[in-house]
């Protein structure tokens, strides 16, 4: 593999975005229209997010399942909004073999009414609620532009899909997996993520109301990385769901959804890439360390992979025939986060050199102290990923509060801009028509004094708008 | 959840195994025909599968990938006898949303297709050898006549696939993955797999050597459970897959592909079931304990629930409000390899029951000695589970010379039939035609001394021969 140059990020930032994401080996393109292929470097990612989501998901007490990956037209029609919302996205299977169905079904673009069908079956009395399952998949939807990680007709997720005796219980569920999703972004990713609730026109087919993070990208855009739905039990009750109740009546049961996918990749990547690729933050990153040995140093090299072995810090070793430099390129593009140059100069002086990705600095240690200060390194590196991503992300922020204002930011900033708002749909079509600028989610909290700064009504709402991806 | 009685297992095999599906919560049927439901324990078993393979996988150097799961109808075509095996099983997208697509795509029925369209991007030098892949997903094969984990329209499983710069080196891995899935089959399923390699008759399309793993089952039908192949290279080159070698001539990589899928819990099912339910190996058991308290004994619950968890035996506590003898029945249905009785009776006298669920044999213990006590059990009833399904099969395989010796077994035992072959498909014809009974696999390092039973020519080979599933 060469490193090759990678367009310059302020020059060219979508350019720079599919740079990254095939140099570091992240995807490649296929024959498949649409469809990308994972390749090893982003799967290992994606199975780092995979393991630490699983295990949040099983300590919040839920169960994975796997329901079929097709569904049948009819089944798809039961609730209006959802098929109105999914119907033009999703590619139709119309042959078994040579034979032709005799009703069409699709390939699931999210599973609501297949866990509602289930539901049916297994859902009698309250003791058996609540049903709390998520299901690990890759479901499709027809797009016709797309994007490695950000839009593609095949997505790899998770969804969860649970069913409560109350609507309170429902509701807590929402938020309780809303904040899970906050903790894994700001912890693990070093996502500095704005939360909140998705106005009317923006929430889910089919939802009663939407949780979003939105998380900001360099450009400014706004990225949508990951949802979580309260539901009511509209869609329950369209399916017929009923549970007996401890006071022997007969009720319907609320619903929850929630998702993230392999779209977290590419916030990763557009949150803390730079001009050498990509960036890991520590917590994610299959590898924490990258050893590059310079010279003949086998001795060392065992002794040092086995410490790393020891202190459980995951790591590879670049044993190529490549000029360390070139090496070097190659593990700043796959954004290890801390190179180790294990050379035979430093060692003869008893130190190691360590880079940090993040920052390119190079700090020279005593080879005895060469684990402490890796363990050291990787809290530093990651704690100082998410203030640097949130002190960009502030400074991206903008206030208006009159129409004119909104249109001044938007010719010369990037970033996100907060209103207040009345609360009509007309006024957000109004922005997006205007700007392009889409609502990004309700902001809780502060304190509404002006007038909605589209049609100059009282304004009732708080409101994020950006550009999006 | 109710335990109603299961089917008598010697009455009516197919109608038990049903049974134990559904009623140990493994699977549901879905409004998708041909499609099942894949409930938590099912679900859970195939995770501590994935988790053990997927460790193997990795320590024999293979990566995680994810392809695209359609494969557009040219792309199937390029390889002939491939596309001859599979094109009458797979099912057709036509369209994306409400338009026609211009070429139709089907869903992966396997992706050998796949992975060569990738390889001969990446693919360069033999430097870039071996290429070592695996992907987990979902495969769709139109199947007519489908059975929970048996035969399903949609199939979890894994596909490994590689290439390799010599046929030698290839060789050597079909033979390595295929002696880790015996090992893990062997060592952690408890399944005594009869293996070798299937004839020509009955190996993979498009594949020169598939190697098989043949578990018998309680009714003495064969059951696939993994293969691997050796592709030779005119896969890769009908793929115009080509690297420069170090001799610097232009030279075609070597092929292989291997997989197991969610099968192996049909297997555990109908080799170690019986008459209460299921039967889990303890190695592959997601849980190895089910505490079931008797009164009150909170105190003591706590206690022991915490000693489970530093001792790392994974278990569960059964604390709804059923009587204990429901309780018991279920947790036989469900197939947890240890039953704790935690009685304030037993505990009184400073004991506790514990109950092996493979032979339902009660051993009451000192209450200080418990862990030592089930760590002691769980490693018996694992041998003990292989030893008996071994014993079993042992005394199921039979020896035929003659036509009229396999026409007599046939019509009164159940099981495998070793004979002599002159190694011709017509005779293999013969057999399927008269009586059902299909090739398993050759036998290697036996001596063949008699005549091909069905023709009457020399034999050249031995072969397991029996009813499959």
């Amino acid at each position: 593999m060469e490193v090759k140059d990678i367009t310059n990020r302020d020059q060219d930032f979508a350019k720079w975005y599919t740079d990254v994401c095939l140099k570091a080996d992240l995807v490649d393109y296929s024959s498949v229209k649409g469809s990308m292929i994972i390749r090893p470097l982003g799967y290992a990612i994606w199975e780092e997010m995979q393991k630490v989501l699983d295990k949040m998901f099983k300590e919040t007490g839920h169960e994975n399942v796997q329901m079929p990956m097709f569904i049948p037209e009819s089944l798809l029609n039961v609730e209006k909004e959802h098929v109105k919302g999914f119907a033009p996205e999703v590619a139709w299977v119309t042959h078994g073999g040579s034979l032709k169905l005799d009703e069409r079904m699709c390939v699931r673009p999210t599973s609501e009414v297949l866990f509602c069908d289930h539901y049916k079956k297994i859902i009698k009395t309250y003791r058996d609620l609540p049903v709390l399952y998520n299901q690990w998949c890759t479901i499709v939807r027809w797009e016709k532009t797309t994007r490695p990680f950000l839009r593609s007709r095949e997505i790899l997720w998770q969804e969860g899909h649970t069913m409560h005796r109350t609507a309170e219980e429902a509701r807590e569920e929402t938020l309780r997996m809303f904040n899970v999703y906050k903790r894994f972004q700001e912890d693990y990713l070093a996502l500095p993520v704005i939360t909140g609730r998705k106005t009317e026109k923006e929430k889910f087919a089919g939802a009663e109301e939407t949780w979003t993070l939105e998380a900001m990208m360099y450009d400014g855009y706004a990225l949508q990385n990951g949802t979580s739905h309260y539901f009511g039990n509209h869609f329950a009750d369209a399916f017929g769901i009923r549970f007996t109740d401890s006071d022997n009546t007969l009720k319907v049961p609320y619903q929850t959804s929630w998702g993230v996918s392999t779209r977290m990749i590419g916030a990763i990547i557009m949150t803390h890439g730079d001009n050498n690729g990509l960036v890991l933050p520590p917590m994610i990153a299959p590898w924490k360390v990258i050893v590059i040995p310079i010279g003949d140093v086998s001795d060392k090299l065992d002794e040092l992979t086995n410490q790393l072995k020891s202190n459980n810090i995951t790591y590879k070793v670049d044993n190529s025939n490549k000029t360390p430099g070139f090496k070097f390129a190659e593990a700043e593009v796959k954004g290890y986060p801390i190179r180790i140059e294990l050379g035979a100069r430093d060692l003869a002086n008893g130190n190691v050199t360590l880079v940090r990705r993040d920052t390119l600095e190079k700090v020279v240690v005593p080879y005895d102290k060469v684990i402490n200060k890796i363990n050291e390194l990787l809290e530093t590196i990651q704690m100082s990923m998410f203030n640097k991503a949130k002190t960009r992300r502030d400074s991206m922020i903008y206030e208006a509060s009159t129409y004119d204002e909104i249109k001044d930011i938007n010719a010369t900033k990037n970033g996100f801009i907060k209103i207040n708002w009345c609360g009509k749909t007309e006024c957000e079509d109004k922005l997006k028509e205007d700007f392009n600028l889409k609502s990004r989610c309700l902001i809780d909290g502060e304190k509404i004094t002006g007038n909605c700064p589209v049609c100059g009504n009282k304004a009732t709402l708080r409101l994020y708008i950006g550009h999006q991806y």
